[in-house]
């Protein structure tokens, strides 16, 4: 298991040097690299010497309880043994390849907004996908295979209850909000930023939420994402908007806070299949909560806004946290997911995880899908598509091969809010630690009741601890119903 | 061997990550990772399904010529096969995991010049070293089966043979020059030069060299190495000096002469055990070419000077050819090898060919190093040690394992000083092209007949090609002659 974590090690760092650090040159190459790692590290896993060994490993448990390390390894590697046994080692080894080679192809795509060029890597990520889900008779549909390598124990119909729930709150209170869009003004978040200065202000901003030089380091990525290598370890990136100052400093507290999840998870656990967090959703709950309840929430905008003042000066020397709170929670329907604000966001989310059920199910082709994405942005979101860039070709996830992924954004949005409630609750003055930029008491609750645990828990398991329940749409609708109350001088119920 | 040749890469991404960018936190986790890199791969390749697949390759050769790439392919892996055979797996790893860690020990005690805190890390990696040599029995002596490893062929008696014969001819060149001393000012050499600046003029350097964007990167490095992980990803690193400006020119110049062998090598070599150059004397060949024959050549300085000029300005805009010329060629024994002129050089290696043989066969202890180091820098350099980051910590080889390696350096300069005067014979303007700042003609030529070949051929073969005899001292010393005779108006003979 430990050999096989270091495998999994160098898969992400494959990956990460290729986001990261690769001469585009070195695609081709790295797509067998990946592949090479992912065959071995499959056939390794999937042998019948693991199963013995899990086998004698589940005769020593000894009546440990389900939540100490020791049967939590037996437990989860159990069920990702029994998947990965059943997908042939050359199928794990395509995909791997198809991913790397897709992911390059995406950025050209992307950056010339190409999509006719770029259907045939989407499909063969497709067809792999559909040959990956003929492996299994073990699942209610086919989208279950797939959302389940991302949501341990996810259930398709499940999510689409909770989306179903959660569009019906979303957009009566769009409309609303819409109907006083003078109310807010964003204005400060838009003019000059260098790029320089903006590194400045990132730089406190992840020192005070934790990010150590000693265990960190922050780089740039055309699609941000956080990675870590253990515990000391963890890799976080970026990207910079000269004149739109929340695309650094919102996505950098969102991948710090995923970031302070594999930083977080226990020594114990390190080199086991434990060692990373399993759960998406889980892992989304982590930096949403950073990047929107902390990051654009009333207190810490009290610290950030003169902070922003004394970096740019101008204009900004005057910014205070009321002006920057409602500016950052400005709501407005837009084209681009990963710049939404917190309410649209959900319905970016619902676009995707609609989509690729029709995708997966063959109800929809590749070619049609511009099409598709455009109509449905449309109807869901009010706005036009100008150009595939700003639409299907916007998030790398599809050129990765990362299908089924996509609804656990918006899972951990709830279980964000959820986790916010009950941390409010057991520590009562959150707020004011906030309000005084002090992350401390966050980070270490967050530490304790979620980071430690690793995988040792799926997020329905690991919600039971917490709030004695199953992920909830409510506690999140309260949540952006008294921002957005503040935000706009509405009382949204 | 596809397989094996993408694991190879794994465990230099994994390396040159380690070197370039992971936080020091990641270090036991990145020691335990390469450990079972390494484990996995020398498992496959020492398997006896890899000695039948070769027997079977070499039934097939059906009289092909030995320099075709399937006989090179079948010679070179089957003489690696039986080698690695005799190596236990976990040795392998051990060996792997220890070189991790002492790397990153190094760095650390270095900065500190903190020997004694270092010693359980040698100890560790010369006991391993001493269990690995135990595993041959077929070599003359114990440090031939090190040799062997970085410069395949290569024997202990030829080299001493080589060296003896090399430093008689360089102390009485040294004895003269520094008689001359004051013919030579380098004083435009020390100043105050602004690392983004002197980024800028290595950029441009770089770039006539044949550094493209799509293929390269490069990165800093306390130690600078180059690597590469295919022809089209090629990673070189560089230090910057801010007050001596020849550690970056010359240091990029050097590791771009490393990272154009990478990327020249044949596409049909890529990932075969063919597809990395494999004798270091080569790759050493060709690096000191471009740092000194062309960097340090006459006919360079003369675009490189004004180039100078322009980057810097102030009282190095008027610096000419001749200037510089005489400037980077002074003669002065010195403390640094990497920093050493290319005569004192040659007595660098020595001292630590003649150290290292000592240490492995048990005649030197490993805490009586320093003073043995500093008893031999004052016998054959003159100079004073003042503190082990000076002298016995200043280099990373020993501390990532790497014990036979360093004789490999002066070698590749006697074979440059061979290269140099065959590529002179059938390029006869050569001297003129790269007066002109055109460094294509040699960059071609050496693809040609060295880089094409990747590990097909050790030096002895390839130089038997080229110039029909082995490895000689005579070349390199006339060059060297003919260089100090003009730099310090001497007629050296």
């Amino acid at each position: 298991m430990a050999a096989l974590a270091d495998l999994k090690n160098v898969a992400q760092l494959l990956d990460w040097d290729q986001q990261t650090m690769m001469p585009p040159g070195g695609a081709p190459a790295r797509a067998e690299t990946v592949a090479t790692v992912q065959k071995i590290s499959h056939e390794m896993f999937v042998s019948d010497e693991t199963g013995r060994l899990i086998e004698a490993a589940a005769a020593r448990l000894d009546g440990a309880p389900a939540d100490s390390d020791e049967a939590s390894l037996v437990r989860v590697t159990t069920r990702q043994w029994d998947k990965a046994r059943r997908v042939p080692a050359q199928l794990a080894a395509d995909m791997a390849r198809a991913s790397s080679i897709g992911q390059q192809a995406w950025v050209a795509a992307r950056e010339a907004s190409d999509f006719a060029g770029f259907v045939p890597y989407l499909e063969r990520n497709f067809d792999l996908i559909r040959r990956y889900i003929d492996c299994f008779d073990s699942f209610d549909c086919a989208y279950d295979v797939l959302l389940d390598d991302y949501e341990p124990g996810g259930r398709t119909s499940e999510v689409a209850r909770l989306f179903d729930e959660l569009k019906g709150e979303l957009r009566p209170m769009i409309t609303e909000v819409e109907r006083h869009h003078d109310r807010v003004d964003d204005s400060p978040l838009y003019g000059d930023f260098p790029v320089d200065r903006q590194r400045q202000l990132v730089k406190w901003l992840l020192e005070q939420m934790g990010f150590d030089r000693a265990a960190w380091r922050i780089d740039d990525a055309v699609h941000p994402f956080a990675t870590g290598f253990s515990n000391h370890d963890v890799r976080i990136t970026t990207r910079w908007d000269e004149s739109f100052l929340p695309t650094s400093v919102y996505g950098a507290m969102h991948e710090c806070g995923h970031g302070l999840y594999e930083e977080g998870i226990a020594q114990s656990l390190q080199r086991t299949p434990l060692g990373h967090a399993e759960s998406l959703a889980l892992h989304e709950s982590q930096s949403r909560m950073w990047e929107n309840m902390v990051g654009r929430g009333r207190p810490f905008c009290g610290v950030l806004a003169p902070r922003i003042g004394d970096v740019f000066g101008g204009g900004l020397s005057a910014l205070d946290g009321d002006t920057l709170y409602r500016a950052v929670n400005r709501v407005a329907p837009s084209l681009i997911r990963v710049e939404a604000d917190e309410v649209t966001y959900g319905l970016h989310i619902i676009v995707r995880f609609e989509l690729e059920q029709e995708l997966v199910e063959g109800r929809l082709a590749i070619r049609d899908l511009p099409e598709a994405w455009n109509a449905r942005y449309k109807e869901y979101l009010g706005v036009e598509v100008p150009d595939d860039a700003h639409g299907v070709l916007q998030d790398v996830h599809w050129a990765a091969g990362l299908i089924g992924y996509f609804p656990t954004y918006a899972l951990g949005n709830l279980i964000a809010g959820q986790m916010f409630e009950r941390a409010h609750a057991d520590l009562p003055d959150l707020d004011a630690q906030l309000g005084a930029g002090d992350m401390h008491g966050l980070r270490e609750w967050l530490r304790e009741h979620v980071h430690r645990h690793g995988a040792k828990f799926s997020s329905s398991e690991l919600l039971d601890r917490l709030v004695s329940g199953p992920i909830a749409v409510g506690p999140f609708v309260d949540y952006l119903k008294a921002k957005l109350s503040q935000v706009y001088d509405l009382e949204l119920r």
